[in-house]
């Protein structure tokens, strides 16, 4: 297994998958773990992530992904769904959250910063930011199980709502299609460190 | 060294370090390059990081953080500054970053969609999320040493732009408190898996 700089090292996005190939259920379950335990600011978590592998399935969310080769040719697919009025400050979901933050202390503090931040935020272009932190646990996590990844931020979001069951009240984050990645790692064409 | 699968179980947001600690030249080094090497939309890698160890600069961000623990007593600071301006699709800054992610090959393609996106798009929240990639790389690479981490997004950013000279034409995304956390992990309260 390599280290995490390794796994780092060796993440690239990649556009085209061999074709044929399945990515299991138990690699895909650590790949929602890895996802499931990213950072979130206030600890909410504003995500879900739905696990596409049906072949039919596939194709659909690839269409809306404008045929892509990183979607079309993808063996599953991990779509990130950000909550969008979930976060509403007086939701029950916000609530479940804060007692869990603050461990059953006081959820005062946490409210009164949190209504101000709601309030001056656009929550879902927020909320769709803070997916970005389980998206790189994930494509790290898939790079780390020697699979090939690509994060795939064009799509049509209204056939993926369709297609995936996403609510008016959710926010399609990102789409990450996974597979054996079809050619080695390019040359990295990175800024220089600072 | 820990997998990958532990160092995002090891990685938890300490808000108290070990007072009188410092984090070496070295491991910042290798947090800024975890960093770097982390995924953007379109390429653009849309940050610059500040690294803070002086004492009396940490305590200047640490005000500007509302004097909170994880910030005044973290013995190292990087700030994640979101580039903003840079990001109008006529900037030779995009253009570096397009010629680089085609690789010499033809832009006209990604500077169409780009164009369309960076219309249609909050630059400024937009470039803030994208940082939360190469916070997750840094946050996950500190657990990797055994650092201690914090992602603090509460802050004066008046305040943070005077001591740490960013320009109007950018936007803070987060600080990033470091050191040796001086309790041990709580019990996590994440929401269950889907």
């Amino acid at each position: 297994m390599p280290s995490l700089l390794d796994a780092i090292q060796q993440r690239y996005a990649c556009h085209q998958f061999v074709a044929g190939q399945t990515v299991g259920a138990s690699e895909l379950s650590v790949l929602r773990e890895a996802g499931r335990l990213a950072p979130s600011a206030f600890g909410l978590e504003p995500w879900r992530f739905i696990t596409v592998t049906d072949k039919t399935e596939r194709a659909t969310v690839a269409h809306a992904c404008y045929d892509q080769p990183a979607a079309a040719t993808a063996a599953a697919l991990i779509v990130i769904v950000a909550l969008v009025d979930a976060l509403d400050p007086d939701s029950d979901y916000v609530r479940a959250r804060f007692e869990a933050e603050t461990r059953g202390k006081d959820t005062t503090s946490i409210y009164q910063s949190y209504r101000a931040f709601h309030h001056a935020e656009d929550v879902s272009a927020w909320a769709r930011g803070q997916c970005n932190f389980a998206a790189a646990h994930i494509l790290l996590q898939a790079a780390h199980l020697g699979l090939g990844s690509c994060p795939i931020g064009g799509f049509d979001e209204t056939a993926l709502r369709a297609a995936l069951t996403i609510s008016p009240g959710e926010s399609t984050a990102l789409v990450i299609g996974l597979g054996q990645c079809a050619y080695t790692a390019p040359q990295r064409m990175r800024k220089e460190s600072d």
